[in-house]
C-alpha cells in the first residue's frame, strides 16, 4: 500500500487552451502502477477556470474546499464543498470557482486516459 | 452531468464480518451509469474498523476527515485527514480508526466489482 501526502507533492499548472488559475498533482497514478484508474486533485483560485472541453472518458469528482459553477451542456450547476460530481463521456464540461476561496477537488479518469485531462 | 449530495443518503451498515461501526454510500455507482469506476463514502466510528481481508481489485482511497491506521501485510500504517492510499489488488488490508472523530473517506473500485466492497 502507499500513502501519499499531497501537499509534498509539486502542482504542475494546467496549461491546456481555456484554462486559468489552475494546478494539477497526480496523487495516484502510473508511478503507483495503478491498474485502471487515476486520482488527480486540481486546485482552482478565485476567478480560475478549467478548460471547456469534452472527451471520451468519464470524470468522477468529488469537491473537498471551495464552490462554484460547473458549465456544461446543461447550463450552469453550482457546486460545493462535498459534492460529489459525475460527468459522463462526451459532454462538454468546465469548473469556474466563483468563491473567494481555493476550489480543491479529487477528479478520476480511466489511466487509459492518464496523460490527458 | 450529475451532482449528488452525500448527507441527503442514507448510510448502509457494513455488515462483511469483521466490520464494525461502519456505513457505506454509493456517491457515483451504477444507478449513474459509471462505465468504469465506482466510488462509494464510508464513515467508521471511533473504535470501528473495516473487515481485514483482500481481493483481487485495488482501492483508490482518499480521507476526508479523522485518523486511523491501515492494517496491512507491511504492518499498521497511520493515516489521517487528507492523505491519498492505494491499495493494490491481493494485498490484506483494514482500516480502523483510532481516533476520536469520525474517519471519513472516499474509496473506489472498479465497476466490475461494484457488488462487492
Amino acid at each position: 500500500m502507499n500513502v501519499i501526502k499531497w501537499r509534498e507533492m509539486e502542482p504542475q499548472q494546467v496549461t491546456e487552451e481555456g484554462a486559468s488559475k489552475t494546478t494539477i498533482r497526480v496523487l495516484l497514478g502510473p508511478d503507483l502502477g495503478v491498474p485502471n484508474f487515476v486520482m488527480r486533485l486540481f486546485e482552482i483560485e478565485p476567478g480560475g477556470q478549467t478548460p471547456l472541453h469534452s472527451h471520451e472518458w468519464e470524470h468522477e469528482i468529488f469537491i473537498l474546499s471551495g464552490s462554484g459553477i460547473c458549465v456544461s451542456t446543461e447550463g450552469e450547476t453550482p457546486v460545493g464543498v462535498h459534492d460529489a460530481v459525475f460527468v459522463p463521456p462526451g459532454e462538454k464540461h468546465c469548473f469556474r470557482n466563483t468563491g473567494d476561496e481555493m476550489l480543491r477537488v479529487i477528479c478520476l479518469i480511466p489511466a487509459t486516459f492518464s496523460h490527458r485531462q
